[in-house]
């Protein structure tokens, strides 16, 4: 795969929090590399309730990392 | 997406807590950008007690990063 | 909402281990404020199985939180 | 309820997985207090794997705080 | 039960990942002591792609400890 | 099992990310040895929302692992 993770730091906490979206986004890619697939399967989980509470839990997982590797922005 | 995270930093525990929730809506936000479709699941998953457990511990997980941001408020 | 946290520190493990049963309970208030709906979901959830395990896990998730903001009470 | 923890010190590894476990059991209890009920619904997950599994899972995370309080033990 | 667990320790970063999941097997082990009723559940829920994916979350969860516990192998 | 992990070391964090994948692929291999079996079981998860969201989350916890391990490639 490219290149896509550099580091984890960034400016804002905001950006830290964009940064552990893309975190989710990347472990859903290499599971299902098929952007077909991907595709069709977002209507889905984007209008069911507990695949977003899900997600949203992955993404709070993954703020814990960029949070602790920015020190929270202290 | 509007800057709406300036930084992790809460005057009180409770405040902190209040921001974890604040951070699980946003998750789901950026997941599912439509208002409309967002308000449209929320009778369902409000009123769900799976749900609404899965969503508290969403919050508990952004609540262990708010709370280290604060050097838990000592 | 009123407030009802002042403070991570509790005196006792035991004592934090309830604040921790405390900030799982408030999760769900905020998600679902009605105390009418919250009482008709008890029923269900509290003689469920799955979902009292999931409850169990929401606690222990604020129990690390509370436990390190007390140092582990050590 | 009765003081049933009294620290999360324990002189063995051994013996801090299974405060983890009694923690976990703690928190059904408080949830759901009724020892009737317990009885009742234990014979459903404990055949469950998938209700294990979620069980192992509650431990898992008491664990990580019961083993930070003895500082794993080292 | 038996003494099985005497440290965290292990040799190498593969030694305590294979601890993790020793430490998830007797999770369920104190859940369901019963050997045959375990033994009949392994055929289901070895074969089924979510069980599986909650295993390894419980072995994620394990390792995070154990490797906490050897500071990383560094 | 053969040695598959020296370290927890990574030159970058996307090579920690990748090792964190490693990591949730044989947390499944440990449980469920036989490769058929779980050739089998892939096309199904991998077309599955919620099953690649579980996943998601295995990889986004042993993440901190693999982050913490490396100092978050501070």
């Amino acid at each position: 795969m490219d290149k896509w993770l550099m580091s984890l730091k960034t400016a804002t906490p905001q950006e830290g929090f964009e940064l552990a979206i893309k975190l989710s986004q990347k472990g859903v890619e290499y599971t299902q590399p098929s952007l077909e697939i991907r595709k069709k399967l977002r209507p889905k989980y984007s209008t069911n309730a507990d695949s977003l509470i899900a997600v949203t839990q992955v993404v709070a997982i993954n703020y814990q990392t960029v949070a602790a590797a920015n020190n929270y922005w202290r």
